[in-house]
């Protein structure tokens, strides 16, 4: 499949790698065409790896992964464009954290708003399915390496048919087990907010591979 | 032991009448010294239970369990008054919850600031414990009924000794086995905020009776 990746930070770059080891093509999209991060991320991904600017990424991808920073995420989508971007399922890992005060961060959206509604709101035609955005990188294309992959992500979206694609995805590409349909995009309230938590469970645990689980 | 409890509501009545239950001394407070609710629990929950203002529950109490409305917590204390509250632990159990624009419920505090830290300046000689404000009330006393007791409680709070004191009480007393210390008493922006992810499993779940597990 032809993937596109909004960023090129770790969550980018992480993703990227895997789904190009996985037999994808992926396109690492960013400001600028020829990005230092992006230009070298592609050079080590090998052959199917290539970079780009944001809208190259959406032109290339059937499916898009959105990796940038919280404060980036809407601008990001800008670049690209509503053209490139028509249609598509893109799955949001974004957050609403602000680092400026130092770590645990705060949360700059979540409670009235969340980024994943924002997305939807500025970009309708695009189907904007909140996912990934609770697990540190690695646990997202990793499951596996957090008890024995029996942990949960949660997703949500305006979008029953992207949500069920979405799902399909990282069951088969990435291993996951057990996604919980949280409801539409409002609910990523919910799960921007968890952050508050997660930041704090990894400073107590002192390592970013863990994950929750929901249990009855 | 003699408990006293903050509030007359469903979290104020079931741990009440489990701690009755246990052989406990319960005292459960409120604005007036004959509040409607209290009245009726006490007669209901037999001859170690009983009813007075916040001042009477917490000089009743050797410990106390907070469990109004968040929107009451800081004024419920202030009403006790520190004189009687000297020293003592308080197991915070509020949330900032604001129901006035329906469910789900937004959050007053929690980003930038908690109750359990409103709570904690306000009474700085009261050593403040948030705990089992991330499950319900029924999970709170009966966390065997989730997962046969498999998943966990979180505490924070800046005195140790205190967070020792509760952390042993909810095991022996409820059967709680995993409980993880999040660190000082800000870590409670951690829990509450995690509300805004609770209230939208309870309304996938359809049940309240659920709980999360840290897994690694």
């Amino acid at each position: 499949m032809k993937i596109g990746i909004f960023g090129t930070g770790v969550v980018g770059a992480t993703l990227g790698s895997k789904l190009v080891s996985l037999g994808h093509e992926v396109k690492m999209g960013s400001r600028t065409a020829n990005n230092e991060k992006a230009v070298a991320w592609a050079k080590g991904a090998g052959a199917k790896a290539s970079q780009g600017t944001f809208a190259d990424a959406a032109s290339f991808g059937e499916l898009i992964f959105h990796c940038t920073l919280g404060f980036g995420a809407v601008e990001a989508l800008q670049a690209a464009g509503a053209g490139p971007l028509k249609g598509k399922v893109v799955i949001d890992t974004t957050n609403p954290l602000d680092f400026s005060k130092g770590f645990p961060p705060t949360l700059f959206a979540g409670n009235t708003d969340s980024l994943g509604e924002q997305l939807q709101a500025a970009f309708p035609e695009t189907k904007i399915v909140k996912a990934l955005n609770t697990v540190s990188a690695e646990v997202m294309v990793n499951p596996g390496k957090v008890n024995g992959g029996d942990h949960d992500l949660f997703v949500c979206g305006n979008d029953a048919a992207a949500k069920a694609t979405v799902g399909e995805f990282l069951k088969t590409q990435f291993g996951w087990k057990t996604i919980h349909d949280l409801g539409d995009i409002s609910m990523a309230r919910g799960t921007e907010t968890y952050l508050a938590l997660w930041v704090r469970l990894y400073g107590a645990q002192k390592t970013p591979l863990f994950n929750i689980k929901v249990v009855r």
